[in-house]
C-alpha cells in the first residue's frame, strides 16, 4: 500500500491539466466534460498499482500511445494503462474500477479508426496484448479458441501448418478481439463474411466483473439471447472480451489472381454487382478508382493502368477456378473492360494485395503534411455504381483531393480525402463530403459504417440512419448491462 | 366504451377457472402461478375490443388454439387473440397491454415446439398471420421485405419467377417472424445458414410501443449493436418483430440428390464429418438412423434399405455438382458405405425428401395413442458419432421406443422419442433419456438447442450450458429491453 500511495501522487501529479474534450472534430467548438471524480480515479490507480507493479503504467507516453488513434480524432488519453495476463486479471481490474466508478477502456493494437480507444473521461486502458495465445486448436472442428490481444497475422502464422486458416482480413494486423468489437471485416469478407460469422463463441467480462461465456461451441444454436453477436461491434460497452472461438476456413487448394481495367467507374461497379448477383464465389474483390491505382503505382511500382480497377481472387479447386475466372471476364469484358488478365503466380499475387493493402498509408505518404479523413459506407449493392459516381463528382466539386477504394463485393467503399490540417477551409470542405457521403449512403438504404464501427466519430448518423427505435432499444441494453456507464463511455452514445 | 364493458364482462366471464402452471413437465408438481391482475386483463381487452372489434377473439376455442403446443407441452391459454394487420395495430395493442402490465405473446403459425406461444399468465396473444405480404421485392440486390406472417412456403411461391429463392427450410411451413423469433434453421443450414444469417434487417415494435428499425438493408454493418441478431432467437421477449429483409440466394442452376448407406452410425455420422472438414458445399445433409430409415419405408414406400443413412442434395453449376457428388461418393465408400446412389431426377429427389420433412408427423401416426418428445441438441462435429452412438445405446437401455434423426453437417440431431401418456413409467424413463441427452451434449461443449429455441421446455438446462455469466447477461438486456416484463414472459426465463 505504501507503494501504491507513492504511485497515486504520482499519477495524479502527471494528470493534464487541460481538460478531455468530446468533441468530434479538432479545432471545432466541442462540449467540454467534467472528468470523473479525480479522487476516485487515484484510489483506483492505487489499487491497481497494488495488484498489478509495474503492469500499472502511468507514464505520458504509456498512456499517449493507448489513447492514440490512427485519424483525425484528438487523443484523450487514458489515467493509466493495466496491462492484464489473464481473465482473472481483467475481472480484478473491472470490478476496482467499478467500485471507484472509473471508466474502463480495451485495448488491442489500436488500430482502430474512430476514436474507439480513447478516453474522453478518463479512466483505465486496459491493454490486452500480452494475453495472446492459442489456447486450443481443434483442426477436426476447424475451430481454435484464442486470447484476445492476438493478431491476425500472427494466428494465421500458427495456423499454416493445419491446412486451415482464420479467414478475415481488415488489411491492418489488428487483434482479433479488436477486431470482434468493431464487427471487423475488410477484403475477403464477400466469401468469408464479417467477424459477426467467424466467431462460435466468446467469453467477456461484465461490467459488474462477472465472466460470461457466450455460447457452446456447436456451429449453430438457438440457446437464448445470441450474446455472441451482441458482443460483437459493441465497442467495449459492455464488457472486455477475454477469449474467443473462431470458425476457421480451409486454405484453399488454388488460388488465383486477376484483375480488369475499366473506361469507368460505372462499368467497374456494375461487373461486381453482377457477379454478386450470379453467386459467383469470388474470395477477394475490390475497387481502385484511377487516383487509387495512380498512387499505388507511384507507391509499389506495380504498372497498373491507370483507369478504374476490379482486384480479384478466386479460392477453390483448379477446376472450379478456371470456371470462375472465365465467368468472371466475360461478364467484365460485356461491361467494356479494357483489360482482363490472371495469374495463379503467388508472387504476383501478393505484390498486388500488399500494395492494395498498404494502400492507405502509402497514400498518405505522398501527401506529405496532410492527414487522411477515412468514410466507410456500405450500400446495396444495386446502388453502389450511382454513389461511387456521385462521390467523385462531390470531391470535384468541392475541390478536394481524394479517391475511392471499397470492398465492392459487399456494396462497402472508403473515400480517402487528404486534409491540410492547417486549412481551415480544406477542413471544413473535408467535412462538409463526410456528412453529404453518410447522408448519401443513409438515402440508399445503407450504412455510415460498414466495417469501422461508430467510435466517436459517427454517432450523429446513427439515429439518422437507424431512427429513434434502434437508439432507445441500444440504450436500454447498455443501461441494463452497464448501468454505472463505466464500459468504454462516450463511444457509439454520446456522453 | 359501452361495447367494450360488455365484453369485458364476457371475457371475464370465459376465464377459465384453473390457474395456469408454469411448470414443464406435464403431470409433474410445478410451481403454480398467480396470474396478473384480472381487473387490469379485463380492463385491457375492454379498450382492444374497442379498437380492434371482431379482430380481438375471446372464445374459447381460439384461444385454446393460440395457446397450443405441437409437443407434450401443456397447453396455456391466452386470455384473447389480437389479429394485427398492420404495424400501427401492433404498437397499439403493445401500448394498450403495456398500460395495464398484461402479457402479450406473439403468435405466427403456432409451430414452434417450445411452448413459444403459451400464456402461462395469461394476457394477449398477438397474431400476426394476417400480416402475409410482400412489401417490396429486389432481384437486383437479391433481398427482398416480407410481413412477419408470410409462411416460408408462400414466400418461396412469390419467389418462384425471380430466379431466387429463400433458403432457410425448417420443414413446418412456419411464418417467417416465428422462424426468426426462434432462430430456426432446419436442413440446408449446412450451406445457406440459418435465420442468424439471412435476416438483414428487421423491424420491430418494442414493448414501450415504439417501432424499431435494427438495419439498413447493407450487406454488412458496424453501425451499433447488433439488434437484428438480438432480435432474432429472442422468442418474442424483447419485442414483436412486424417486418423483415432477407438475403435470398439463386435458385441452383441445377440440383442432385444423393443417399449412401452405411452399417453403422459412427461411419455415417464420420463420413458427414469428413463433408466438413473438406469444405464440400452440400446444400442439404441429413442422417436417419435405421429406425427411421424403416418408418419413412412404412409411411412413404421409399424402399430404401434399411440402415444408417444419409441424404443428400447438391446444387451448383452442372460441372461443380459432378465434383461434389464424386468426392462424396469417395469419402463414403471409403467409411464402408454399402450402397451410394445419385440422381438429378428431380420427382425422385422431392418425394425422398418429402419423406424425410414429413417423418416426424408420419413416424407418430405409426404409434397411435404415444406422444412425440423431441430433442434437439447439437455439437461440435468431432463429437457428433460419440453422441449419436450413444444416445442409441441410451434408449435401448431404458427400454424406450425412439430414433435419431439429424442435420448432421451442423452436428445437431433430434431423437424422437415415442412416449405412451398414460404410462408413468414410460414417461420418467423418456424425461430422463432427455436430461441425460442434453447434458451428453453439454458435456460435449454443445448446446441443448440447435433450432428449436429455449421455451418453455429448456430452461432448465440453459444455465448448466453457458453458466451464471450469460443467464446475468441475458437478463440484464431484457429487464432494460422490458422493465416490466410483459413481453412473452416464462420464455428463456423462468418466471
Amino acid at each position: 500500500m505504501q507503494d501504491g500511495a507513492r504511485s497515486q501522487e504520482q499519477a495524479l501529479a502527471e494528470t493534464p491539466t487541460f481538460p478531455y474534450a468530446a468533441g468530434i472534430m479538432p479545432g471545432k467548438e466541442c462540449k467540454v466534460l467534467e472528468l470523473r471524480d479525480r479522487n476516485a480515479i487515484g484510489a483506483a490507480i492505487s489499487e491497481l498499482e497494488a495488484r498489478l507493479g509495474p503492469r500499472l503504467a502511468t507514464g505520458r507516453s504509456f498512456r499517449e500511445q493507448h489513447g492514440h488513434t490512427t485519424t483525425w480524432l484528438e487523443n484523450q488519453i487514458p489515467d493509466a494503462v493495466a496491462f492484464a495476463e489473464s481473465t482473472e486479471e481483467v475481472q480484478e481490474i473491472v470490478r476496482i474500477c467499478a467500485r471507484h466508478r472509473v471508466p474502463v477502456i480495451p485495448f488491442g493494437t489500436g488500430t482502430s479508426l474512430e476514436g474507439h480507444v480513447n478516453a474522453p473521461l478518463g479512466g483505465i486502458s486496459v491493454d490486452v496484448s500480452r494475453m495472446d495465445k492459442v489456447l486450443s486448436l481443434r483442426p477436426e472442428d476447424m475451430d481454435v479458441t484464442v486470447q484476445p490481444g492476438i493478431t491476425r497475422e500472427a494466428l494465421n502464422t500458427e495456423l499454416r501448418a493445419t491446412g486451415l486458416f482464420f479467414p478475415v482480413d481488415p488489411g491492418a494486423n489488428a487483434s482479433i478481439g479488436g477486431m470482434a468489437a468493431t464487427r471487423a471485416s475488410g477484403t475477403t469478407a464477400v466469401r468469408y463474411g464479417t467477424m459477426r460469422d467467424r466467431v462460435l463463441s466468446l467469453e467477456a467480462v461484465l461490467p459488474s466483473g462477472e465472466v460470461m461465456r457466450s455460447a457452446s461451441r456447436a456451429r449453430k444454436s438457438s440457446a437464448g439471447y445470441d450474446l455472441t453477436r451482441l458482443m460483437i461491434g459493441a465497442e467495449g460497452t459492455l464488457g472486455i472480451i477475454t477469449e474467443l472461438t473462431l470458425r476457421l476456413a480451409p486454405q484453399p487448394e488454388a488460388v488465383t489472381g486477376a484483375i480488369a481495367s475499366f473506361t469507368d467507374i460505372e462499368a467497374a461497379c456494375l461487373t461486381a454487382q453482377e457477379v454478386i448477383q450470379l453467386a459467383l464465389p469470388v474470395a477477394r474483390m475490390e475497387f481502385l478508382d484511377e487516383a487509387a491505382v495512380s498512387y499505388v503505382n507511384r507507391s509499389h511500382g506495380v504498372g497498373l493502368p491507370e483507369t478504374p480497377l476490379l482486384l480479384l481472387e478466386f479460392h477453390g479447386s483448379p477446376g472450379s477456378i478456371d470456371e470462375q475466372t472465365e465467368v468472371f471476364a466475360e461478364l467484365a469484358r460485356d461491361n467494356g473492360a479494357v483489360n482482363v488478365a490472371w495469374s495463379a503466380d503467388a508472387d504476383e499475387r501478393r505484390r498486388l494485395w500488399k500494395a492494395r493493402h498498404d494502400f492507405y498509408l502509402a497514400a498518405l505518404g505522398l501527401f506529405p503534411g496532410r492527414v487522411g479523413f477515412s468514410t466507410d459506407v456500405c450500400v446495396p449493392v444495386s446502388h453502389l455504381a450511382a454513389c461511387v459516381t456521385a462521390s467523385r463528382a462531390k470531391l470535384d466539386e468541392l475541390g478536394l483531393i481524394g479517391t475511392n477504394v471499397g470492398h465492392v463485393g459487399d456494396g462497402n467503399f472508403h473515400t480517402l480525402v487528404f486534409v491540410d490540417p492547417q486549412d481551415a477551409g480544406n477542413r471544413d470542405r473535408a467535412e462538409a463530403y463526410v456528412g453529404w457521403l453518410n447522408d448519401l449512403a443513409i438515402a440508399h438504404d445503407g450504412t455510415c459504417t460498414g466495417e469501422h464501427g461508430i467510435g466517436q466519430g459517427k454517432m450523429k448518423y446513427l439515429e439518422k440512419e437507424l431512427g429513434a427505435g434502434a437508439l432507445e432499444m441500444m440504450r436500454a441494453v447498455k443501461q441494463g448491462v452497464d448501468p454505472l456507464n463505466i464500459m468504454n463511455p462516450g463511444k457509439i452514445f454520446s456522453l
